[in-house]
């Protein structure tokens, strides 16, 4: 019998399809599911969620909700985090204060000077989570949701000795609007994708064994509404020749090309028709406004009904994974794990978002080899600053973060070094109380 | 549909079981079996019984028999090489030329004088095949079983673009006695082999998870019918504290330890009750009694009424990997594959046997890292003479030959730098015929 | 007797300083010198120049001067090459076109566009002189002072077996500086100085063996006039940490922070008291004046009566270099070679400047290790896009070049893909004639 | 002023040679030589010696003797290390054990059951050393003379930030003799020489630039005294193409092919000319000699009357590394170093042999390369025995000593598996009071 505890709970919409996905597969339907979190109102709505999971699908599983990290991971087989630190009012300045000085950003949960100050609040109880693993279930894996992945990812593989992979679903999100621009059957693609997460690159990508790009290029250059679907990413694309996952609005704020004019987040950032085209603070402003109504929508969806539709097993890799894990099917996804050479123009240790296989054996990663240069050369970069913070984070030194928010696309683009060095001093100001691991908080 | 073509389906055993294998599969029962050899005698032969399994199974698969090349690769989707270069007059040479200087061989078909003479010689109408590939089915793969397995399949990996990957049983063939020999259920076992063909290594060897080597350790210990079966290989993981593939006599010519002394000999590689323990010259004893008896053996067997056990799916990877590669289950399988960056310590683009994860997509090797040092030492010496026959050969170097044997550790246990020389200018002389990639045949 | 021939000895300057250099070498005091320019009008000045030299210096040197390349290179021992690609109506568009889209050069002999364009023309008569090495003095060593650097010698240094190592006083000059700053006498100083050219790094600079660098970094922060004298580069110094060679100039266009805003240009780039603080075209201008008066200098520098201080040995590396190659003292400078493992975090084969030993052996490249990540992450970035734009020239790929152009971080800051598309376009179209090796001229 | 410590000053050649080379240089003339044994009647003798030298000398240069290693170390800038670990009833059995079971030896100092057993011993002493250093003179040089040279440096450097750097003289005396072969003044002679200490190759040898292979090889093949001089390695040379250092006797025991047969023994190992063809025991056999003589020796030295040529400067190179670190001519020597991808087929770390360039910024080794596999072979397995050695000696664990010796080619190549384990067990508990690292003296 498997124990699955999810740690994080009450980010309710992840643990809610999370669930759903692992009452689908027969080897699981036992499983406990030992549900934790510290807000103790979003822990008992996740219980009453999942409960009503159990119900209408008719499963034997168990479920238990606790205050208690440790009782939570006693024992468990496979342990999910999807923990967010701090409510809007936490990490709005990691937004915020960047747009001060002319750094506009998007979302703010991956790398830059939003995602690094995030990395350097979250790796703390992240690390605090670890530890207890590896008292409590040290055979157990971590499937980890929570941002910033790559850094977060890498700063636990490094620091201990518990199995961390995470998991982001931008890889299939991506390939599965690709197949849909160029009529194909999502069944016949074929697909290799490699980089770090919200940067990886789709190195082949074919329908049938056959090169599908010259059909993506032909859908981007002559169908307008495709073309604005992801203003970004198909402009990055038309440069370099590869398309890269995640939304246009995140892409746009990874490198220098697209948000350090006003004009040019005009043109590119704003008009898209997809889910984020680049609106400034956008998923700051949605939080805040969810804030204020979640309970109302928590109650609505406890209260419909559920149809056969709403048992269905969903695209997140995390069930799968599991079952496989157990013994069921083996499962290939792109997962983000420390790079042993697998992708070889990359830094070693660095962690890397790469094909992985999982079986009851465990998880084995697949060589990709050296990333082309138009693609490597963004992609060191990204990774080398990621480094940078990391070891900034276990050094304690705050240098170190300010070097690397200086190398960061964006914020070289638009500020000067003694500028750069005046907002990482204010973002040290504001996130002081979050950040123990340093005991100098300026530069 | 696809078509399968048997290069050397005169090998009626592999023809007529991985026939057997490949109909099993839903997705391949309407295959085309294209048989081809240079012995139309053997091709008539290996027609009639794959005939047999197809009328027998009820299958809407075709079969062709063609000792036209071209005619067998035109448009394959897969090739299937099992071929022997010529017959035991060609190769007895191989065992009885090192055994006049003292160099005791018992089978002389991986590594060592025997085996690097066996390359030269095969490496030729190898390439050959792969040329014709190139030509006439540029997209197909080519699975090999043909032998010596990581010197072939190096020399073509590095010379073609054709996907080429080395299969051999012996991983699961090892893996299966182990699990025999601690009572454990064969589904409940999970490892990581890897190393190179005939020499890899069991890094982990679980049952549900948990190491199993001390059950092992135990079994080899305490229980003499087990020290027994396989001697050479038990002595080896007494001292080394990995177990290795392949047979006990094959690995007691790939080492210093166990062929160098006739007591030796008597002591380790005489009595073990495994199907070979180490006799000299066993299987060409073996080939040169089938070469009298195999005509009444064949026309028995296609005689023999079939029963359902008959066509049931065996254990070799060939048809599994065929189905995958069609669209069916993901297959993971034990392969022998270029080194990029997949066995940190033994030479990069050698020939490795790793595990190797096939789909529609194609194959993907998984990373395994450095082998621990007291797999490796000798690892890494078979390897590096491996690169150094495959260069000879390239270059049409004979000096580089006699440089590879030099450092064969059966040959340096025995000989002096300067018998060794007059060894290899025999073993030159004797091929000289079959080695037109040298103008020079002495050194 | 040693041979050595001066390509571009036109360069009067360059010519002059580096025969005074050889004549005042015992060993070299003989030497055939062998002038060579396409334009006879500056050759014949260079002869004369020389003559004088030798007259004054009372030496058994010979002085030839020829148009033909093949007779100066028969049987050279050193060859020079001090080459310009073209008068200041060739190069201008490098620096005024990328102007007109914003981005506002400096110099643009080394990277970004400017120096990616006069990389792709001046590659074209490299290779010449390098085939006719090949063929006329296959045994002699190129010592090559023409930018830029390192992409000019990484393109060589993959496509030819001679051995080509570039030159570049910075290295020392930067190292004087800074004694100079903290009152050091030269010789006490030691330094480890690695990177690649115009943007190495001191990662040890010791006074009498002890850490200089709390002395370095006091007189930037107190000495306002130490400050104002390198700009760019004191301002790298204060985020980064380790200082770095070329002038503030150079410096300010080889990264996102000093040139992309007017304001920012002016705060940094303009008042500065060293010799470039950075000035938009100053070298362009330089030339330009000089194109008028060039003349008048030569006639009135050869009028002069030489004193012995002109015929004094200065530091420039190549006839220290030439005397050991001879068997003169053995000689550490910073040399411009392929990278092989020297510094572990830069691309393997890349052209990086690191410290390198000749003697009569010859060159021996000494081993640095990665790069501190703070001097790293600009360094990859440059030897990347470098990377790029010799391989786009040795492909005949516009495509690449644009790619990398994209890539560079001034024009990356200023720009969107779309507009580095436009300038790239306008400065193929410009340069068409000199860019022979591309069939297509747009992008 | 520069203070040079010598521990083991009682080994009276090497101090004696070492403190004349020293006086020779006027940078060094004024040094404190301060020597320190563990015994006293050596010391005193070594003090009187040095006392010699310097009065017949005429210079300033202090001596200062001492039984207390830490006043020896106080500030010195350079340690000589020259040790022994006991006499020669401690090491005997490192010889006359493995000839038990068959294992002939003929020094025993470097690698092999004896040079293993020998490293395990000498480590403890050799640590406390550096240990001390660490906290006397932390920013000194350790120059290591103790055998043996590979494991004892490398076991060193990576336990210790002190510079550790060994010296061996058989690079330059063997370049020497194949000079005096082929009749060339050694003056004119290049060579690039790189491996493992004793087991180094000389991968180019240049006579005024162009290469001597030819003439060597016609000097071994056609005069008999040049081939009888150096048997073994002549032998290794015909075989393998290129020259190895050390002597015959040495290199006897370091592979397979000389001394597995006692008729190979008496054919190669036996009559050479040479100071050591390769009898048994033959090292020990001098010292047991000595140990009755030394005494009458050392006063007859003292006794006789230095000539002129008696204080000249000998070729090694202590004393000329030494003037290079106090601001004297820069020197290039074969040192042994941690391999930081110096010699990219060996394995990262180890202590490797190559050419290494000194000044007062200290030490800078040079970039090799892949060893050509005829070389790299041998030299892999030996270096990665000795790495198994070295790491086995770090954790205390005897295991992975005996799976180190099992691989030693000359054991190998004459024992089985369980007598490896028997001989082990032998010689681990012959030495049990020597290897306090060890808690289980068995395995």
């Amino acid at each position: 019998m498997t124990k699955i505890a999810f740690i994080g709970a009450g980010s309710l919409g992840f643990t809610h399809e999370l669930v759903r996905d692992i009452l689908t597969f027969p080897l699981l339907e036992d499983a406990t599911l030992s549900l934790m979190d510290i807000d103790p109102e979003r822990l008992a709505w996740a219980k009453k969620g999942v409960e009503k999971l159990i119900h209408e699908g008719k499963r034997p599983a168990k479920v238990e909700a606790t205050l208690d990290r440790a009782e939570a991971l006693k024992d468990a087989d496979v342990v999910l985090t999807t923990i967010l630190t701090g409510h809007t009012d936490t990490w709005r300045y990691d937004i915020e204060i960047p747009k001060k000085y002319g750094v506009d950003i998007n979302v703010g949960d991956t790398r830059g000077p939003s995602g690094i100050f995030r990395f350097l609040r979250t790796i703390n109880p992240m690390m605090d989570i670890v530890r207890d693993m590896e008292k409590y279930c040290p055979q157990a894996v971590l499937l980890n949701y929570t941002n910033p992945m790559a850094m977060l990812c890498a700063a636990l593989q490094r620091q201990t000795f518990i199995t961390v992979t995470g998991l982001c679903h931008s890889v299939q999100g991506t390939a599965m609007m690709l197949a849909e621009w160029i009529g194909a059957p999502f069944e016949e693609i074929d697909y290799v994708c490699a980089g770090i997460n919200h940067q990886a690159w789709y190195l082949e990508y074919k329908w049938n064994g056959v090169d599908a790009y010259p059909l993506i290029d032909k859908a981007i250059k002559t169908r307008p509404e495709i073309y604005n679907e992801e203003i970004v990413r198909n402009e990055m694309y038309l440069a370099l020749g590869k398309y890269v996952t995640e939304s246009s609005g995140h892409n746009s704020e990874y490198n220098w090309w697209f948000r350090k004019r006003p004009d040019l987040i005009a043109k590119y950032c704003t008009d898209g028709s997809g889910w984020n085209p680049g609106e400034y603070a956008y998923i700051l402003k949605e939080y805040q406004h969810n804030e204020a109504t979640w309970k109302d929508q928590v109650k609505e969806e406890l209260d419909r009904q559920l149809g056969p539709e709403d048992l269905e097993r969903g695209l997140e890799y995390a069930a799968y994974i599991i079952n496989a894990l157990k013994g069921g099917d083996m499962f290939m996804f792109n997962g983000n794990v420390p790079n042993t050479s697998l992708i070889t123009n990359l830094p070693e240790g660095a962690c890397v978002e790469v094909p992985v296989v999982v079986d009851k054996a465990g998880f084995h990663a697949i060589h990709v080899g050296d990333l082309p240069p138009e693609c490597a050369l963004l992609t060191q970069l990204s990774s080398g600053i990621e480094e940078m913070a990391i070891n900034a984070s276990i050094a304690g030194d705050p240098v170190m973060v300010y070097r690397a928010i200086c190398h960061d696309p964006l914020t070289a683009s638009v500020l000067s070094l003694a500028e750069i060095r005046k907002m990482t001093n204010e973002l040290f100001a504001q996130n002081q109380q979050y950040l123990p691991q340093f005991k100098v908080h300026s530069v």
